[in-house]
């Protein structure tokens, strides 16, 4: 069955998924880097990075995915749609390699990249946009991308299968959080693990009985 | 040196440490007891319980503490100081034995309990209040109980030496959280651990390099 997973989603102690004062030249505000920094140290990223654990977690972002859904946050810095020319952040071969479904009011064609990415920009609820993603996704699994505010929208329409979080001890103080109050009690919905990491992270999932 | 300790203080994923809703019937409000529940799991809380990584961080509660300083609302459900009776929540032989410092706007005599325990009720910033308790701690360190308001104050002035923080993996939604805007940046001025736990939950410690 075709489920919806979340991987390798990062999160500050205090719960921010991205900073405060994002910009075309800052992606996460005043995070910087920090909240991804675990990521870029391990052997999926780069060779001779770390082979443990945050490496085995990191690599479970490409097997088994038809279809990728992001929000416009994440493809692009704030007021990319009125750039004609915007094609995301990722260069003329974007490590996604399969249709990208991005939810924003402004429309536009879908653009077809190197690589097997085509970006589909779509107007719609999180169900619709699902069900598109899993008829793309032809059997396979379908991710959801980010960032915080699509992915707290798509739990609290229990819509997420599978959900790896990433908490990185530092303290943002500020930016859009992850967790809101429509998800009280979310856990019980899910086994729930945690998994430290030598490097200082913890690693959380949450997947569904029926997954 | 006499440092200031936090211990066992728990908060769920989304970072409150009480929930919503607290009364005489309902000390943590709608969190019930399911922030302290791998805590009453350990041998240190009762006879054939846990002797894991929880029972060792359980355990660090008492050795070496020779005062603790509350807030008002660890003392009591709010509006106790309108009893003249309340002596706390705990019986007549609490577990601090050891002098405890209440922080309240509302003073009113010491209590001697069995056991060593005596109340002190101040009106006093947080500065204060270390420099009371350490006097009265006698060469030995200060516990800061809770609640979260209290912890996050302390921090917030830079007060505290060593706290240790369970993230218990529920999401309560609401109520009081520990983190607050001003402490951004705290991992700075501390060694920060993540430790998972099979129970589920995660043990973070913040130490300062000169404790």
């Amino acid at each position: 069955m075709s489920v919806v997973r979340v991987h390798n989603f990062s999160i500050s102690l205090d719960g921010f998924g991205t900073g405060e004062g994002q910009d075309a030249h800052a992606y996460f505000g005043h995070a910087g880097e920090r909240l991804h920094e675990w990521m870029f140290a391990t052997q999926g990223w780069q060779p001779g990075g770390s082979a443990g654990v945050d490496n085995a977690f990191m690599r479970q972002h490409d097997p088994g995915i038809g279809a990728e859904i992001m929000g416009a946050g994440k493809f692009g810095y704030p007021g990319w749609h009125e750039d004609p020319e915007w094609k995301g952040a990722w260069g003329p071969n974007p490590p996604f390699h399969t249709p990208v479904f991005v939810l924003t009011h402004h429309t536009r064609s879908p653009i077809e990249m190197e690589g097997g990415t085509t970006f589909h920009f779509i107007d719609a609820s999180p169900a619709e946009a699902v069900e598109q993603a899993k008829a793309a996704a032809d059997g396979r699994d379908v991710r959801l991308g980010g960032g915080p505010t699509v992915i707290r929208d798509f739990l609290a329409a229990g819509l997420v299968d599978h959900l790896h979080v990433v908490v990185v001890p530092i303290l943002l103080g500020r930016g859009v959080r992850l967790w809101d109050s429509r998800l009280e009690g979310l856990e019980q919905g899910y086994h729930v693990e945690a998994t430290s990491a030598p490097s200082g992270v913890t690693h959380l999932t949450f997947t569904r009985a029926h997954e």
